[in-house]
């Protein structure tokens, strides 16, 4: 297919090659020329603006963008891709955004003829790279059996998860209960270190009862459980830690808009924000754990 | 073998009662008079004081009680088992106490001679009457093994967790992160279904991402998602909300002798308190997702 | 002076009704006809909309807007304030909105322009009807001598806080100080009563120690601790828990948006959030004491 | 008056000391036989245990322990002072330890024969020192009377705060609002200066507002604000850090003990117990506010 691919960065970029590979040809565009460029050498079109990209023969639509701003811009922004775009073809956003102005940006779509879903991600930019990512989808079920295929080229795990602005909610409970879960394991583990207990032996009680989650049996925060994770790798890669800062403030926000309270949410998005604040920004998220080591630093 | 059992409570009776199925002779003693009549019935004999099981021709003598206070005065007090219990007899404790208590008592009955493991369970009232228990084992490696067939005609997964004081350790650490799971797992389905989710899709979501945990994937408490579960039952039965609230505040004493902190175990601890105070103490631990409806009442 | 006066709700009215007893005559509007009436009834001008009050011939506009989107439309929005009022022509926001929006704004009346303050309130309808209100001011020195006698027939307390956007500053400041100093008066209060204290006796230990604050010897939560307070009547009237909700979340929001983590605010939010949910949010913020009660609703 | 004084601790020393200036004759005694003798050369009579100070003279007694265990081994154990003092004789323990340890106590002393007072103290060393402490005081009102001019010497504020514990009670309701309304304090200060505002102003503003607190119009956490405080002098001196932690451990103790919850101050005591982890418990409490700066250490 011919798909036109707006944002071209951590993750866009990769998601992109992982099409071209597939065999689609793309229309690309980004605010960075060099990522456009980049992209143009391995056999896309370069396109300067959204509007190029709705103007060109794509057939279906991909944005890739870092916020809610960006994306209400790119559609509805006066020369957006809803002022350009023809009616009936296919837009997929899979920005991580809050899912009321999802649910606005594709009510604005629909209205202009155009289905859209609602398409987060997860798996960081080594599944972005990897074509191995997780897509949470929301919108309509016809229109998500069209997009499966195209997103199968960039991911293992595609779920629809109802309709649009769903996806959006998918991705951002399921984070909120994985920061809560990071901290948690981080929490346990610690104190029972502290306790003197071997972290081993009690990751590997935890696992066998019911403390047992993915924090603790696949991506252990404590270093020397787990080898290829980021505890054993110096918190090196793997997911930052400002960008599960960025999806508990979207739960907490979310949460508000709706009145839901989010007392353990809060809490981690607040412990999160300190650890950023002490610059430690890129490590990945599982790093929290030095919070809760006397020397509070990693 | 000849078996002396101190604590015939909710757990302790029917973990006894297992005990004689599996073709020991148990010598027992409870505060309550009825309690020991009970087991006496099913072919247990009857003493009327720890001091008493100590004399008794018991080889092993295992005790089951409330607290750190009940465990000191059985074992520490004048009279009390380390008083009459002959030097070499394996002492077991299944009690759910924090470990600075647990090696202490350990530590006294070492000086006496008696090795000593510290064994607290897991699995609850349901656990203990199917012999499915999860025990959590502090002590020397000799003596777990000298233990292990022992417990095994109460539970099915025995784990040796370290020196004395250890078996405590893991259950504190591992109730920890499960309250703080459960309640992470509750504020996302609510959040989730909240902003216009199905609640089974959600959590089907959930369970194949990061977010997986077994208060997700094995005891969803919000209604509709998982059938025999306390929340498909107004959670009735499984392990009381009151229960929790006890270990979570033997996780926040033990992190504070410790000078740990614990952040969101702290927060959850509070959060159990006032869903305690509200007087739902009896129901499962799952049923706190009433805090986070909009009726706030189970 | 000929004043605009943009936003008649339970503030704006009264406020605008202080100004045309000190004298002023008013050019109003407000999207509720009724409103603009019943201020026309007492001698205002009714304008149908924004720009009509721009080309009345008042010489400075005040607006008393609900939220951050509200002030930008109504100033920045195609035929809003700023396309139609002449330059040199004080502009006063007195709506309760993050900083970062009032500075916004008022950068881009600064670039039209026109100079602006942000001068948001606090003292409740009580004060507004009272003309007892305190105004806090961001903006330039001179334009607030300007302003100054004008705010002072609307409130008692005129602060001048800064520049532009500090009067957001220093309101969002101290309501997040206020609501976490009430929960900790309701959090005190609640334990040392069910310690066994009388409640009268412990305020008069804490007004007088450290712990003295606004909350506890001008405001106590406690029922019968204090006169003519909210606790006293049923916690009617006085400021509404939505309304320190919403000043919490603008604490939050900002914090976040400057990488400031704010625990216990955050923490603070949730409790309002939780208890607003439960359908007590007209009354006064002060009932945050009933999630202290073990009856748990006022 | 000839008074026992058992502790001289960094607090006894002081007290007992004002006791000698007052004219009172003194029996001390005290662990460490360093500070018996500092006392000695100041004209006080050495004791080498608490039995000794009972058998002496002494016509009141008091006390002035590290906590609870240490104040239940001299007044309760084999050998202490309820075994050898004279029924009538008047006990006051101005240790700050949980309510019903002190109710305990109390009622053992009663029991005995002996009237008991709890008057736990503020003002700290340097209160100590200068004789202007607080007392807090739990027991009979006609005891308090007796007690009242031994305090006078020691204190200028002598609070009677009910029957027996209740001392323990207000101090830590007040100690708990006072460490929330502190980290409160911190967190407003720390945004709003984040947001652009002048320390000073914002100061001014929160403490002629319904923000106003003691920790705000007295002991500003933050430098420059306030001079002759912490704050102003490297957080040297003061109230250490790791006994506002204490003291928090003991509110939220008794709060569970009585089914309180306590949300504010168990985060607060996380917070403290972080900032004591990370090496800082020597500093004055105010010092917390370094959690909210991005460098994070003082």
């Amino acid at each position: 297919m011919h798909i036109g691919f707006i944002g071209l960065g951590n993750m866009g970029a990769p998601m992109a090659r992982n099409l071209l590979k597939a065999g689609h040809r793309l229309s690309v565009c980004d605010l960075s020329a060099a990522a456009v460029a980049a992209l143009a050498e391995t056999g896309a079109s370069a396109c300067d603006s959204p509007a190029a990209v709705a103007r060109s023969e794509a057939e279906l639509i991909i944005t890739m963008l870092p916020a809610a701003a960006h994306v209400k811009a790119v559609y509805l922004g006066e020369g957006g891709l809803l002022d350009q775009v023809r009616p009936g073809l296919l837009l997929i956003d899979s920005s991580t955004i809050d899912p009321l102005s999802a649910r606005e940006v594709a009510a604005a779509a629909r209205a202009h003829g155009n289905p859209m879903l609602d398409a987060p991600v997860s798996g960081g930019t080594a599944g972005a790279a990897a074509g191995s990512l997780t897509f949470m989808v929301g919108g309509a079920a016809e229109d998500f059996e069209r997009a499966r295929p195209i997103l199968a080229a960039m991911g293992k795990n595609i779920v629809h998860c109802g309709d649009a602005g769903n996806g959006q909610v998918a991705k951002v409970a399921n984070n909120l209960l994985l920061g809560i879960s990071m901290i948690g394991a981080a929490e346990a583990m610690s104190l029972g270190v502290a306790l003197g207990m071997d972290a081993r032996v009690l990751a590997g009680v935890i696992n066998s009862s019911s403390g047992r989650c993915w924090s603790s049996d696949t991506y252990n925060p404590f270093p020397g459980v787990l080898d290829d994770v980021p505890a054993a790798r110096g918190y090196r890669g793997g997911f930052r830690s400002d960008l599960m800062l960025k999806d508990l403030g979207l739960a907490s926000e979310a949460a508000r808009q709706v009145g839901q309270p989010v007392f353990l949410g809060a809490l981690a998005q607040q412990l999160y924000q300190v650890f950023v604040a002490q610059g430690h920004e890129a490590l990945d998220f599982s790093a929290i754990i030095h919070l809760y080591n006397k020397d509070n630093h990693p």
